[in-house]
């Protein structure tokens, strides 16, 4: 008989580690636990028993339980075991107050070995987040039993749990849609699962369940909501997973203004509960173009106390001729100021119109503004007035500097500042690193041409609603058009979007038509929801969260992958368990396919 | 502006359909919801509008608003409308009382038309569920607009929301395991994903997170549990689904006790909370081959009030011949009673007897007591001591009859009758169908033996612990190790199985040998649950109960199918959205994988 299959009723834990205090003093207890810790001291054994509730304090005395000590000598780092002992208080001087059960310590009267643990790769401990991330995925199972990972995922579980309680208060139905569905690529790629029975056929794996979830409010359902898998099969940037998990909902017969409502009174539970701290409602609303023209960036910072400004007005008149030009050929000419940049060295300075330039700017003009007056290459280039008015709007105090560019592209000319804003603001530490703050951007434009292929593309999906005003530019100016789109911004991360659907059958054929699909492959593709909104389709729309970014956030975690018990790389591998690996050809050949990739492993 | 996109705040419910009663007399009210009914009566337009919640009747008058009745004429069922109008009492004699709403009706000022509706396949209504499955499957969103489809739906939700706030309260955590795992076939098929960044690889769609589960339990999280999508590529039989959903559990330091009360707590919260019905607990326990022996089948149906009996201790000793040389050779000699089975006419018995047949028995010998005597072709064999012996063997009353087979194979005796038990309980209606009766069948042999593959395959899974006393068998007699797998039966329905799992890699090891996985073909396969076995394991355990099952179950539907929102055809095909389809070259292309399969479509 093994060792290990002993475990019955009378070795079960009667408490759990982390759950003992002067309470139990003189209580005969069972404790069932990892060894984190064995030391021997003046011929006693200190052993740190841990589970997930905390640690406690074994004492194997030699004199008491020689056997048991004997034996306790082979007890190694994280090794099971259970222990039968007694609580007492810890002797004078041994109480250790930053440990939740540092009042006492149990005095082992015996102990079982449930499961030894071979020599292990790192130790198990806070200090392991030194460790490399690849060691620490190939072992998740050790990583796992971490403080902090234990930490993060019992955090995401109480926001999930949270978001469900909230969402079924407000009368949603959880419903699940498909995890096999229909490949209608449009943006990322599909991940794909060939069909055995349906030769020459694959399902896609779905990258949101969107038009589920508008079919379920053609349903009738009215308030859906669902905590899902999505998939996307993209070339993985730095905090990106080919699977992710969404929090995802649809509403029927309303407006933005019921979404806005609805996620403010959300997120301002959520924060309390899990963060407690109080998140001002309703949240400030920006459209796309003010949050591009001021911060550079759809997702804005808004904890950075400084944003872009347009100085095209002082400059028309100036007498510096290359902007002069430029604002002439219909150019935009803008600036950032940089609290306390009158400090910055001229080499300081020249670093930040380096990476201006490797951001695509042209050049990029420094003014700094110094007892009481504004310095830099372009000063005299600008009437006393002028200096004055360009001190005005930027709003520069004294020791300020303030960063200025001109391009042809209004989107350019921002997003360059926009990006040296995150930077600088990262760089010489001036945001307020506690604040959270959220934002609506509205009204993104419906399409974005895509210049390779030569065709308007939908910036959101192309269930999104235009914009009514904006309907009579559908065929004339599709650029002019605005959609019924919103992102929720938190500290620079969009951490959900939406957008009120089209729920017409015939302004939705119109939208296909400007993102040139023929009406064959808009029936071929979605035909189904068409059929769907021509047979009684309420008005709605929805919105969707990402969870593991989410979550992130309020974990105060610096990666999604450290929200998740088993992520992947960033090739898409899961180092612990080997996936994907090859699989045998009689498996293909059930599936009707071949692999056409050479194998060189295995 | 298309007459759709008009929706706003003006024209948004101020109450939902089915809330109307006569509190709100002389209200003016917003409806929107969906026209069921249209009808034109004596000068007046009647609409049954409907929403999730109800029906209300909105009557429109020529007289008081000419022009809103001119337009009502167009409005067709399932048209999508906003209607302003005044609550009142409905005129005496017509007061509907079998309608929630039924004692008011809206007189209506105004309406919007939101969304027309195309001429319908099917109407929708209750007695849809006489219209062919297919043609509901294609237009789901019809279908679910039913009472019946929105309750079963609602339902579900319900029993998930009960099973996360049952489990939390347990201090189970939620943790998502992965979607895109490892092939590690042992059983079903997989479904596979081929990986487009790491050419020839391919992940697998999860059978069950079974492995990542157990990995959690060495990780430290204790008690886990997830609702879950799980996939399996079966050739797929009258009620199963591709993609099916999991209600998933492990917990840590513990025995099959702990599972056994916290499942009875929750099943019992549960059938309270959903059906009102108080479910006894403790369960009956009873082992796989009682079972088998009492009811021929691992998942007993408890409803039926009547079981298999062994006779085979009476007929050794008569003067059959064909049942005594059966058992001479260590054969089953076993009979089934049927109350009220002596009124069946000889052509009845011998349609039993042809079933029996069917389901491979070589003869069904019909004993029928009636007036105090057993008759039947077999009773001039059998002495007046074992014809009394026999009578209360099978506890016959007057009026009954008991069928009699032999076989030389134990389980194919039993199962014969079983089926035959359930068949004929079925026809003569011989059970409560009222009743809930759970049962939790324990110890089922850890192998059987696969003929074809020549080795033996684990029952359960190759990771379900041996009974502590049979390990000696492992190496012998591997027949005789029963497992400590356990199944919860509920009226002839397996909706859930686990067991305590292996916790020692020694004895993983072992049971792979047995498996005839070599040494290599086991590391590469699972050597990272090896791995981590190795590395401070609990002992841990865990069940699984399929949603699908359990909610149809509690539905009272009689398929799983009107339990999903989406379920897919027996050849596993969504028949609204057209997966799986074909995809383009390109997408295969970037895969590495071709179709080896015709195109004799598109």
């Amino acid at each position: 008989m093994s060792r290990s299959e002993h475990f019955d009723v009378s070795w079960k834990r009667t408490v759990r580690c982390g759950e003992l205090s002067l309470d139990q003093e003189d209580n005969k207890v069972v404790l069932n636990g990892w060894v984190r810790r064995r030391r021997d001291l003046g011929g006693l054994i200190f052993i740190e028993l841990w589970d997930y509730t905390g640690v406690t304090q074994v004492v194997i005395n030699p004199e008491l339980v020689p056997e048991v000590h004997e034996r306790a000598k082979s007890l190694r780092s994280e090794f099971v075991i259970s222990v039968h002992g007694k609580v007492r208080k810890r002797p004078e001087g041994t109480v250790n107050l930053s440990m939740k059960t540092g009042e006492i310590e149990v005095v082992a009267e015996d102990f079982m070995l449930l499961s030894p643990a071979a020599p292990l790769p790192f130790e198990v401990s806070d200090a392991t987040n030194k460790v490399d991330e690849n060691l620490r995925l190939r072992y998740r199972y050790l990583d796992l039993r971490r403080d902090k990972m234990q930490r993060n995922l019992r955090i995401r579980n109480q926001i999930i749990r949270f978001t469900r309680d909230f969402l079924a208060r407000y009368d949603f139905v959880d419903i699940e849609t498909p995890m096999l569905t229909k490949s209608t690529p449009e943006g990322a790629r599909d991940y794909l699962v060939p069909s055995r029975v349906n030769p020459g056929t694959f399902y896609a794996l779905p990258q949101s369940p969107q038009i589920f979830k508008q079919i379920l409010m053609v349903s009738g359902f009215d308030r859906y909501y669902q905590i899902v898998k999505c998939f996307r099969d993209e070339d993985l940037r730095a905090d990106r997973q080919p699977e992710f998990t969404q929090i995802d909902m649809e509403m029927s017969f309303i407006t933005e203004e019921d979404i806005y409502a609805l996620v403010e009174e959300f997120m301002a539970g959520l924060f309390r509960e899990i963060a407690q701290v109080d998140i001002p409602t309703p949240f400030r609303k920006m459209d796309y173009w003010e949050a591009m023209d001021r911060f550079g960036s759809d997702k804005p910072d808004l904890r950075i106390p400084f944003e872009i400004h347009d100085v095209a007005y002082i400059f028309k008149e100036s007498d510096f001729a290359p902007f002069k030009d430029l604002l002439a050929k219909g150019g935009y000419v803008r600036g950032l100021p940089l609290p306390g940049g009158a400090s910055l060295s001229r080499k300081e300075v020249s670093l930040v119109e380096e990476k201006a330039k490797k951001l695509g700017a042209s050049g990029l003009a420094c003014f700094q503004f110094k007892e009481g007056c504004l310095k830099g290459p372009l000063v005299k280039f600008l009437s006393e007035e002028q200096r004055q008015r360009l001190v005005e709007k930027a709003a520069l105090h004294e020791g300020d500097a303030f960063f200025v560019l001109g391009d042809l592209n209004r989107s350019v000319a921002s997003q360059i500042l926009g990006q040296l804003r995150l930077d600088l603001a990262k760089e010489h530490n001036l945001m307020d690193r506690d604040k959270w703050e959220f934002l609506w951007v509205v009204h993104f434009p419906l399409f974005e041409r895509d210049e390779e292929e030569n065709r308007w593309v939908a910036v959101h999906h192309p269930f999104t609603s235009p914009v009514i005003e904006d309907l009579p530019f559908l065929d004339s100016e599709p650029q002019k058009v605005r959609s019924r789109a919103y992102d929720c911004v938190l500290n620079g991360n969009e951490i959900g979007g939406g957008s009120i659907r089209i729920h017409d059958p015939e302004i939705q054929e119109k939208v296909f038509q400007c993102l040139a699909f023929s009406r064959e492959e808009a029936r071929k593709r979605f035909g189904f929801l068409l059929d769907a909104l021509s047979s009684g389709t309420p008005p709605h729309g929805g919105i969707a969260f990402g969870v593991d970014r989410l979550v992130m956030l309020l974990c105060g975690a610096s990666s999604i992958r450290d929200v998740m018990a088993f992520p992947k790389t960033q090739k898409a591998q899961c180092l612990m368990s080997g996936a994907p690996s090859f699989v045998s050809q009689e498996q293909l050949d059930e599936l009707h396919i071949d692999s056409l990739a050479e194998e060189d492993q295995e």
